[in-house]
């Protein structure tokens, strides 16, 4: 791995990168379906949104663990992808969640950053908050591992 | 913990853990809004199947790694429930997913298992696979950890 | 889980925790095996060196990944057992690590900082840093599960 | 990712596999001074033990934690190792463990298995039991992603 550590700023490869990340969001349909939103893209970091509704609830009335899972790793991805080049696709190779308190509604923000960009892989950390008006909360800690894919060669 | 290991027979502890799994799994609204499916629970095993459509997509025409997530998070987590006493919750504490192949139509199948059940805590693994008539392919390993909560001590 | 979010101050439950910590630390064979030393111990936050040498390196001449987990993964739990009432002790629940570069001589350094600390369950992330002179550079990220345990009961 | 699915059987591809993870192993440090050895190599599965010492120990006299990352990291490594092309080497990308039980002396045994092998990753998985005599009982679970390099173009 060859680019910048934790916490300086990033480059993208691709002056574009922000309509890249936002053309492939509008294609992921189970983003559509639990209503997840694209909140903002900047190189290296990723925000992303989801209202509470039944189609994100689990047996209690919170959140379900597989929406906080799924915003947590689409951020991480897209955080990636924010630094690939044009034409690259981005998959997720792997990433470990923990649900560190209950996710009661109205509204989760998922944020993700770059860790570490290498050539074919990239670590990338999110946080998902709880947020109520001015009020965060952390709800859920996520590390995951992304790949850069070039469609001529998968 | 003090419960058998793994590949042993698991006894459950309340005789009618299979209806309080199936009650569980009907309250949860993101299930229901995937389209996700109680294919069988035993004690320490479940299995949950999950079939195409728009709503578990991503951008490239596969399951979505958050429906892939979900269904093997819920799987591990009613794996566990099964062997908890009556009147228990379950909560995930954490899991890690690999993606170890793109997940294709038309039907994904998850089948989880309790490696060690804990008094308080107990670790499955799930694998999810992916399904088309009787050829099965392994798209993602699961391991999580799942923790029991008396409702009265929330 | 009932403690304070990420970010925020953490108060120890005993206030001889530093006494506690190192006392247990020095009883770890393996760590004084393989050269680790305790740099520090706040309420939450910890911190571990490791200096180069044969007993941690692998077959590269780059540090073992085996001993850059063992810093990241006891220095968490030190964080964890630094808010613990007395008497308790800590053991890990399970850690995941991503190494994203390779661990080159002379020194490591490990920092971890509690992100949620419950009752039972205290949520952990460590950073392993390559140190040489003022350089630091990220060369491991670790997310661990920590669980209280007290001596009477286990 | 290209190759068989877990559970059928590998194929090296480089008739001399043993030999090379024999040679690989015999240069990691931390392993001699740890007192791992390895028990058996086959294509796509590796077995490493360790008998308990001080070395190995942690401050309740069971195995430390950091030992049993480090056997099922490197068994995991190394079965993975086992199908890749001669001049390979083997990165560990990132592993996750949970320990289900606390690891009493006299022995550990780590058994590996890769998942899936990929052109350029590989998933695997690890169990580690404490063995004595016919004994053995499941200490821990872990899976990594471990990554092929060509020194070339390190």
């Amino acid at each position: 791995m060859s680019s910048s550590p934790a916490g300086s700023a990033f480059k993208p490869a691709f002056a574009g990168f922000a309509d890249m990340v936002r053309a492939s969001f509008a294609k992921q349909g189970m983003l559509q379906a639990i209503g997840a939103r694209l909140v903002s893209i900047e190189p290296g970091q990723c925000r992303i949104d989801l209202p509470y509704s039944d189609a994100v609830s689990q047996q209690q009335g919170f959140f379900h663990g597989g929406a906080i899972g799924a915003i947590g790793d689409v951020a991480a991805g897209y955080a990636a992808y924010s630094l690939m080049p044009q034409g690259s696709e981005v998959l997720t190779v792997e990433y470990k969640i923990n649900l560190v308190k209950a996710a009661r509604p109205p509204l989760l923000l998922a944020e993700a950053q770059v860790l570490r960009a290498g050539r074919t892989l990239t670590v990338c950390r999110s946080e998902v908050f709880r947020v109520e008006g001015s009020d965060r909360e952390l709800c859920a800690v996520l590390q995951a591992t992304m790949m850069r894919v070039e469609p001529a060669v998968r």
